[in-house]
C-alpha cells in the first residue's frame, strides 16, 4: 500500500485565495482553506485614502502572501498532516494581473517612496483605465502590419500587460524608470516561493504579446510606441518564459518560512485561473472545448492544429497542455448581463414573490423562464452589454434587445439575455470550425454551469451537441494540485495526472431535437443582427 | 349686455362620461359633472357572468344613457340655471365604438334574448378581438387592389367597424341577421337625444371605410368577402352620413325626458373625442397639427389639400372643420410603453426612493432622467411595444432597445423609450411633409403633454419645432361645446367660435439649439433603425 502524500493547489481569484489540499494517488481533495484579500479590489481609494479614477481596479501584493502564510498552514492542520507528506505546490491566477518591482522582487507599491503612487500597485486583470493605450497599440500595429496581431484576433485588450505597463510609462514615467521588472502576480509568487526569477509562457503568451517562435514585439515597434519603451525586452520584460515542460523551482527558505513548506518542495510553473481547471476536468485532448460560464465567459480549446482563427483571442503552444496549442475565446459578458437585469430591471413585485418563496431573484425568473416554449416570448437580444470579445473583438459594441410588446414578462427578458448568451458562443464555435479547428468534446465548468440546469440545456440545444458539466466547484485550485503533481514527478505528464486525479462529470445535457430545431430558426436570426452591429451598422459605437 | 345662455358638451370617454356647461360668449367652463360606467369596460366577463375571451372589450350602452340622465341636470343645478338657458348640446366619443340595434333603436344586449350573446354589446374601440377579420380584409383589399385602402395607409386596423362586423357575422350569425343597424356608439346617442337617425362622417371616415366621393367599399368587394354581407350597404350599414356643415337634429320628448334639456334644443353631430379637442384648442386652420399624447398619441393635422401619404390612417373632408381635410396618424404605445416600464423595469431600490420622496416612479425617473445630457445614455430605442401605426401600419413590429451595458441605470432606458417617441412622432411629421403636407403650428394635449415638461421639451428638440401646450385639460368636452354653440347658431361657423371659446396656451417650449443639434445625429441613427426592422429585416415578424 503506497503510502498517502498530498499536494497544494491554490486558486487565487478577483478577491480571494483558495487553497485546496490533494491526495496525489486519489485526486480526494481532503481540505480547504480560503482567505478573502484585506484589501480586496481598490477600485475607488489607494490606502493612503486618495482617490482612484472610475476604470482602474488595483490590488495590494501583500494579500498574495497572507493567502500563502495563512491558507498553506491551515489545510495541513485540517487534514492533520506535516509539511513533510506535501510534494509539491501548485498556483493559478487571474491575468493579466500585472506589477512593477525592484531588483530585490519587492514590489514598488510596498516601498515607502512609492506607495502614494497608484501606478506602483497591482493592476488587476480588469483595471480598464489603459483603453487609450491599448487603442494606440491596436492602431500603430495594425498600421504596421505586426506579424502577432494576427495571433489575437487583429486586436489586444486594455486588460493585457503592455498597454497597462504604457500606462504606467506615460501617467508615471518615475514608477516606470525605477521599475527592474514589470512581473505578473503569479509569477511574482513563483519568485517569493522559490527565489528564481520564471515567467510563465501561459501568461506571456496570452497577455504579454509573446510567442514561441519571435518572442515579444520587436524594438522597432516598440520605439514607434514611445521611444522611452526602447530596450525594453530584454530589461523590464524578461526573456526567461518556459513552457508547461519546466517547473517554476523549489521552495526556498524565505517560501518555507511563508508557507510552512519544506525547502526543496518542487513549484509547478503558475497557470491562469481559467486553464488551471482544463486538467482538473479532464479536458486534455485535441478537439476538447472547456466553457467556463461566470460573469463573464471563457472558452479554452485545445489543438494539434495551428490555424489563424478571426476574432480568437490567441494560442499559445504547450501553454496549458505540453504539446498542444491551447486558443482562447470570450464572452466579455455573461452573468454580468443577468446580474444587470437583476439589479435594474426587476419589479418589486417579483422581489416580494421571491421573499415569500425564499429564493433568490435568479432562481425566480429561472423557474419562470424554465416555464417557456423556445421562441414563445418573440425575444431576441444581443449579449454585448460588456462589448464583444470573440469574435468581432469590439469593447464598444452594446447590448440589444428586441420584441418587446406591452405583455412582455421580466422572466421572458432574462431568458432572452441566456439565450443570446447561447448564440454569442455557437458564433465563437462555429468560427473554430470554419477555420479547420475540430472540436470534439464540450465540458462546462463555473458556478452557473453546475446550478442553473435550464441555462444548459438551452446551450446543449443551441449548439445542438452534448455538454458535460464538471464536477469540481474548486476546478482552479485542483488543476494547481494536478500541475503540482507533475512537477513532483509522481505523473510523467499532465494528461497522466488529469486522468487519475481529475473530477468525474455530474451531469450531461443532451440537445433536445425539437428545440434544436427551434433555435436553428431564432439563432438564424441572432447572426444576421450580429453580423448587422457587429460589421454594418456602427450605430453602437457611433452612440457611445 | 348680452344674457349669458349656455352650450353643454360631452366627452364620452373609455371609463366615464365628462359634461361640462360652457358660457356661450365668455367660453368659461361654468360647472362640470362626471359619471363613471357602472359596467366600466367588459374584458372580462359578461353581466350574465359568462367569460370573455382575453382580447374582447365590451361596454353596456345603459351606461351612456346614465350619463345624460346624470351629468346633465348636475351641471345645470351646480350652475343654478334652468333648461331654457342651453341653447345647444355636442358630444364626443371614443370611436370605432359600435353595436347592433333593432329598427326601434334598441340595442340587441337590452333585449332579453341577446343579452347572454357577447356579440350583441358594444364592440368598444380597444375591443381586438377581430384581428383575423382584419387580416382577412386586408388581403383580399390588397389583392383586389381595392381604392380605399391607400386612404388608410394600406392597411385597416382591427378597431375599426368592418372587422368587428364581421365578426359578428361569423361568430354570431343569428346576432348579424336580426341587426337592423349596427351604429356608432355616438351616433346612436343622436337617435337617442333627437329621434333622428343620422351618421356623423368623422366617424364613418376614419372608422367606418366610408368616403364623401365614393361611399363604403362595394358591394362586390363584400361578397367577395363573405356572401352573407351582400346588400349591407344601405341596410345594416347607413348611408346618412353628414359632415360638421350639418347638425344631427333637435331634442325630442325622449331626448328631453334623459336630460331634462327643452324640446328642440339643438344637438350638434357627434365629434370622435380626439377630434373634439381641435376646435377646443383653436387648432383650426390649414397645417395646425394637433398631438394627443396619452397611452397611446393621435396627430391630427387639418389640410387644404388632399393628397396620398403612405403609412397614415385616413382623412376625411369637412370631418372636423368644414373646408378643410383632416389627416390621422398614430403612434400606437407611448405612455402605455413607459407604464410597461414602470411596472415590469424598475428595481425595487426606486421604488423605494420614490416612497421616501413621496413622489410617483414616472415622476423619480422624470427627475433623474431629465439630469442626463442628450445622448448621454448610448442608449436608442424602437417605440414599437404596441406596433407601428403610422407609417409603417404593422402591428407585428415590436420594441427594440440597444446601447446597454453593465452601467446602463433605468432613468437612462426610461429616457430613450420617451425619446423614442419622438422620434416616432418625427417620422410621422417628416412624412406628411415629404408628401407635400405643410404643417405649421403643433400643439400638445392630454396629460402628459401638461405634466411632462422633459418629454415635451425633447419633443421640441427632437421635431426643431415650437410646440404650444394646450390649456383645458378638458378639450373633449369643450370642443363639444363649441360644435354646439355652432349647431345653436350663435356662431356661423367652427373658426369663428373656437377663435372665442378655446383655450389659450398654457406653455410653449422652444427647441434648444444645442439639443436639437444633438438629436438630429440620434435620429439618423433612428431612422436608419426604423428602415431597417420595419422594411428590411423581417425579424420582428418572425419571432411573433
Amino acid at each position: 500500500m503506497t503510502m498517502p502524500k498530498y499536494v497544494i493547489g491554490i486558486d487565487y481569484g478577483t478577491l480571494s485565495g483558495r487553497c485546496v489540499l490533494v491526495d496525489v494517488n486519489s485526486g480526494e481533495e481532503v481540505a480547504e482553506s480560503v482567505l478573502n484579500y484585506a484589501h480586496a479590489v481598490m477600485d475607488e481609494t489607494l490606502p493612503s485614502g486618495e482617490k482612484l479614477p472610475s476604470s482602474f481596479a488595483l490590488q495590494h501584493p501583500e494579500d498574495y502572501l497572507d493567502v500563502l502564510r495563512t491558507t498553506v498552514p491551515d489545510v495541513l492542520k485540517k487534514a492533520s498532516i506535516t509539511a513533510d507528506d506535501v510534494v509539491g505546490l501548485g498556483i493559478d491566477f487571474t491575468a493579466c494581473t500585472v506589477l512593477p518591482m525592484d531588483e530585490n522582487g519587492t514590489p514598488l507599491c510596498m516601498k515607502d517612496e512609492y506607495k502614494d503612487n497608484k501606478h506602483s500597485y497591482v493592476k488587476l486583470w480588469k483595471h480598464h483605465a489603459a483603453q487609450p493605450e491599448a487603442d494606440e497599440i491596436n492602431e500603430l500595429a495594425a498600421k504596421r502590419g505586426e506579424a502577432w496581431l494576427h495571433i489575437y484576433g487583429g486586436k489586444i485588450s486594455c486588460e493585457w500587460a503592455l498597454p497597462k505597463i504604457l500606462e504606467t510609462l506615460r501617467k508615471a514615467p518615475d514608477v516606470y524608470e525605477n521599475t527592474y521588472r514589470f512581473i505578473e502576480a503569479a509569477d511574482w509568487l513563483s519568485l517569493m516561493l522559490t527565489g528564481e526569477e520564471t515567467y510563465s509562457a501561459v501568461f506571456a503568451g496570452y497577455k504579454g504579446l509573446w510567442n514561441a517562435e519571435t518572442g515579444y514585439p520587436s524594438n522597432d515597434f516598440m520605439t514607434a510606441l514611445d521611444s522611452r519603451l526602447d530596450g525594453i525586452v530584454g530589461t523590464k520584460l524578461s526573456e526567461n518564459v518556459l513552457g508547461m515542460d519546466k517547473i517554476a523551482g523549489h521552495v526556498d527558505e524565505r517560501g518555507a518560512e511563508l508557507t510552512g513548506l519544506n525547502i526543496g518542495t518542487p513549484v509547478a510553473l503558475p497557470m491562469i485561473d481559467a486553464h488551471a481547471a482544463m486538467p482538473a476536468l479532464n479536458i486534455t485532448d485535441d478537439g476538447d472545448l472547456m466553457l467556463i460560464v461566470g460573469t463573464s465567459a471563457c472558452h479554452i480549446l485545445n489543438s494539434k492544429d495551428i490555424k489563424n482563427v478571426e476574432g480568437i483571442c490567441g494560442y499559445v503552444k504547450d501553454g496549458v497542455i505540453p504539446g498542444l496549442y491551447t486558443y482562447e475565446a470570450g464572452q466579455a459578458g455573461v452573468g454580468d448581463i443577468f446580474d444587470w437585469f437583476v439589479k435594474n430591471c426587476v419589479p418589486v413585485s417579483y422581489i416580494q414573490e421571491a421573499n415569500e418563496k425564499g429564493i433568490s431573484i435568479h432562481k425566480l425568473l429561472r423557474e419562470k423562464a424554465s416555464k417557456l416554449d423556445v421562441g414563445e416570448s418573440g425575444l431576441l437580444a444581443l449579449d454585448w452589454w460588456n462589448g464583444n470579445r470573440s469574435v468581432l473583438v469590439n469593447s464598444n459594441l452594446t447590448g440589444m434587445i428586441l420584441g418587446m410588446t406591452l405583455q412582455t414578462k421580466p422572466e421572458e427578458i432574462y431568458r432572452a439575455l441566456i439565450e443570446a448568451t447561447a448564440y454569442g458562443l455557437k458564433v465563437i464555435v462555429d468560427q473554430y470550425e470554419n477555420s479547420g479547428i475540430k472540436i470534439n468534446n464540450i465540458c462546462a465548468a463555473g458556478g452557473i454551469a453546475q446550478k442553473d440546469e435550464m441555462m444548459m440545456q438551452i446551450y446543449a440545444d443551441v449548439l445542438d451537441r452534448q455538454i458535460r458539466i464538471a464536477g469540481s466547484t474548486q476546478a482552479g485550485a485542483l488543476g494547481s494540485a494536478i500541475y503540482a503533481s507533475v512537477a513532483a514527478g509522481v505523473y510523467t505528464d499532465v494528461k497522466a495526472a488529469a486522468a487519475k486525479l481529475s473530477k468525474s462529470d455530474i451531469k450531461i445535457y443532451k440537445p433536445i431535437t425539437e428545440n434544436v430545431k427551434a433555435y436553428k430558426n431564432l439563432y438564424r436570426e441572432y447572426k444576421i443582427l450580429h453580423d448587422y452591429f457587429g460589421k454594418e451598422n456602427k450605430v453602437m459605437e457611433n452612440l457611445r
